[in-house]
């Protein structure tokens, strides 16, 4: 098979460093252009320093950009919709890593983003970057929009039980932890290190507009509500959810093994992760950095009907990066985890 | 005003020497014996390191003990309702920091802590340590059981709500990162420092003991449940609760300011954090390191009538030594914040 | 004794909120304005969130300052020299923490900062402000510069070798490694929370300009040289400064303990830390947080005549906001430990 | 080729853990057998939890090892020299990652690890594990050691200049900032997460066994001395370097350039990193984690003739199991970097 040509609009950010790093080592890609309007013609490394020496290319301008195969689109918000034609033009098929065409309903985009969306006629273009949900839809689709990464995990923690009709619908409570790369690079007051090092910030409490993916996934029929708050903690990658669940029915450990396993046993990039002992008994978002998976823990409190889990993925990777490489391998049939073996560390 | 003669019972652990440091600096108190068992004779200073050239005691052992006019008792769980009879015989006040006589049912502290209690007709002499809730009976009491540092920040967080009845009695997510130094000086497999670093350790996501002392002090009349799970984090000392509080009525920002108001306004240990811009919205355990604030922060999510309510502490601190100090305080009719004055540091 | 009149001249930044902090405690002190320019009118917990409740002060303009007693100036490096006329007509006695009037050479002056000093007559009336090396000369002095924090570290660490005449005077390798409120409270890219978390970054192998302070304190009739590096790694506050000293004869440990206790046996805030076992064997900057300390250890290396000495403060403290209210303290002749008296933490 | 049938004796620790994850994916390796007598019979990834999912391979016994084609060893000091012939028999090529066969001289061997080599004549088979060093040799040996983590750093950052005779034998002054898996997975108290967590503990200042090993490596005719010392922080991979080195004659910036080039330009694992502006000007440990790669800077002080050296590697790679892999590859005439090819992470 022929190397596919591939390009990044929009290299110079952490995504688009992450997304670099992966394609660079994939056997059937060959990565052609990286765009960055404010490093043009500068080396990678000057914003990839992990790539010094691993590659000799340059970023590019969009003006730039030559025809290719697939085109990955890791703008700031709001980037990708506006000169969505344009990327069409270029390339048969497009990853959008941004949040432009994850929400389906144009009100639900209106309420969460507070604008009008400017491509509403292709929102149903895109399918929602999750593999596992929608993983046949990919395999013939040209448009797939990469899942937010709280998203992410929080719906692949919960899918089965929803899916089944097992939780009570609106009293999920999801609790996020995350890393400070979900920022970007962008630096503030609030991002400099006396201030943020050692710090448990508050920083969206309500209103997360991963909420809107999260009822988009997971609503079967009847509007789900989720109670969603993310919580900053002094790491760079990873998240980790807990999340509360409450069924409406009495489960027993087993009765969750068999649930995930039926949805999950030949996932690639999902483990249950449910120890009796030891250190790692549960997800910890550490032993992911760099892996495309996503772990899934649980426990049961036993007076009540409430199940917590647990998961946990890296954000760069099975939250932004991996999941986009992880469709793209299916958008072009590839075995699924060509360029995402690598496991992850440990100690780290 | 003759200082008041004090020892301290177990004074080796991170707790006892929490409370070696305030007492040491207290204008009212004379320390005068410190007991641990396995360092009898040695310094002050080879358990804790930052006593060096502060203060010339020693350990004692608890038979060396002499009669004084408050004991504070630090040992592991189980040791104080043992010996208690011995103590109240030593000095006329005690203040217990373990979890010994937190819980006034009997078998409510059967079923969290597994077996009897020792000494069942002692449970209600001690009263349960928060001043905040028990000010009048710490005034004219004895015996003062110090509370959980877990269950401290979450009851603050929560008290105004359930007094006034505008809880959902059942509802309550409770989501808690802490520090490692709750674990205490035990050391582990678990607590080797490449393991824990940088972890995100779901240690406790059901059944954790503290939440058995939210119930008792939140359930006006009927019997409330919460949902309440424990992760820890890469940090030290601190502890912040997300508390997840679904509203019976609809309730806006400047409700729940005067909900906090006419309970705390006067207290000189709770600050309600809630800012609109800066670095530091709500509150953050890494300000409150060593100072005996419970700093309380909100958000009201519109879709629904969840409050998230977010709480701090430090856990040594409000959530044992300096809250066993403030009750010493009032108990001994001193101002409440003698010797609890240190502010916090920022940057840290 | 009346409360002496003190006011802050630039107290919006790190080394202003610390020494706010410690003045508002101080039983001799009446705290009347700070000052900043961005903030005028504002409280001062908008800038130093750990103020919040504590005082209910708020910044002032230059421009409003009162007569008062004593002034200090904690503003960035070449404000003071700027204006230092306007802050005389204000106050009898100043303390300067900037690096405005600590060298006293002009030559030397020039050749650090690169450019002329301003006032160079008055480079002289200011007493370098580390009060273990020129105390007697504080006491009836109206000016201070406070030492800059690495330079009073290395001096304290080496003093009583170069007095002794024990060093060879050109080989000294001095290595800080020091924690990012050394850089102040202006964020960049550098300090951008992802990039700087975690990170060993050597920010000044060469050219540090406190090496000039080291040089001229050290210096006794012949010119020495120092070999300084710092490196700053992922804490918010300390330095630890890892020494190697090679002696022109051979020392063993008793003959620098005898040293050490010779120079520091009566000063309150240094402490020689050397222990054979236990976890702390050497001096820990984590320990000091908040303290006034500065710990000193060593080792030798019995191959050569090196000795190793370890040496740590907080940066904030005894390297800045600390020292200069020790030399406050020297110069009213008040107990040199006033209002410095808090022992730092244990576990942190 | 036929893939080659590699064993690990000693593979519960963390060195080991490091070398299964890479033979895992190595395109040429079977990887066959992992010992640890703890953990006979249990899956790999109770060990070392990243690797869950990743391989259903089991622990065995020593007793159980079958014939391979090479046979690393990753056993505690001590361990190697003890059955030695016992390896031999097993496999014709052997890696053994202890300390146990480094150094060449019986005498230094005694004087540094404190007792006779068991196998004083197996010493000079074994070639001194660096490939930057000993390539020709490795191509045609049976037996490597690999080198010491911090060893390695130091001498791949002063190798050139000790070969060409620029350096003043007497004068390095070498400090390394190490991570706490350096330390392994015992836990102690010292290790304890409260005590450990935002350490900067001198653990080494003096007497570090790897000193012997760069006085083995840098003395060219005349034995040169090393002034060595080590603290730990709190991170858990990587050693930076802080190497100040005194010339004996004036050398400039493009000087040392050439130096580095003449001997690494065609190195593939070492890359000198030294930016005028920009945010990682110098080599950084987190940049590193999971790569092979030994990153160089360097500063002149223009004062005296004082080169400080930075360098940086991560101790579980090129410290210990990548630069193992390296020498594996070497010795099968394979492509250097096989197994190797990952170039570490940004943002972490």
């Amino acid at each position: 098979m022929n190397k596919l040509k591939v390009s990044i609009v929009g290299g110079s950010g952490y995504t688009g460093g992450e997304l670099i790093r992966l394609l660079l080592f994939h056997p059937n890609i060959d990565l052609r252009q990286i765009t960055s309007e404010s490093m043009v013609g500068k080396y990678l490394y000057k914003s990839h320093p992990n790539l010094r020496k691993v590659t000799q290319l340059k970023f590019s301008s969009i003006s730039e950009l030559e025809k290719c195969d697939v085109l990955f689109l890791c703008m700031p918000h709001g980037q990708s919709q506006k000169n969505i034609e344009v990327y069409k033009e270029l390339a048969d098929k497009i990853i959008d890593l941004s949040a432009d065409f994850r929400l389906k309903n144009l009100d639900t985009y209106k309420k969460w983003y507070g604008h009008d969306h400017e491509k509403p006629n292709l929102l149903n273009e895109f399918v929602y970057g999750i593999p596992e949900l929608h993983r046949e839809r990919m395999k013939t689709s040209n448009y797939v929009s990469s899942a937010g990464c709280n998203a992410t995990v929080s719906i692949l923690s919960l899918y089965p039980f929803f899916k089944e009709g097992l939780a009570e619908k609106d009293r999920t409570v999801i609790e996020v932890k995350v890393g400070t790369s979900e920022g970007g690079n962008k630096f503030s007051a609030s991002s400099h290190h006396p201030e943020r090092a050692g710090s448990l910030r508050s920083y969206m409490p309500v209103q997360h507009r991963h909420s809107a993916e999260i009822i988009q996934e997971l609503s079967f029929g009847k509007l789900i509500s989720v109670n969603f708050s993310a919580t900053s903690v002094d790491m760079v990658r990873g998240v980790l959810a807990t999340i509360h669940l409450f069924t409406n029915q009495k489960l027993e450990d087993k009765d969750i093994w068999k649930l995930y396993r039926k949805y999950y046993s030949d996932e690639p990039f999902i483990r249950i992760v449910k120890e009796k002992e030891g250190i790692y008994r549960y997800p910890e978002p550490k032993l992911l950095i760099g892996s495309n998976y996503c772990d899934i823990g649980f426990a049961i409190d036993e007076e009540t009907n409430r199940v917590v889990i647990i998961g946990s993925i890296d954000n760069m990777m099975k939250g932004a990066a991996g999941q986009a490489l992880q469709a793209f391998n299916i958008m072009h049939g590839l075995p699924e985890t060509t360029g995402l073996e690598f496991p992850g560390f440990h100690p780290i």
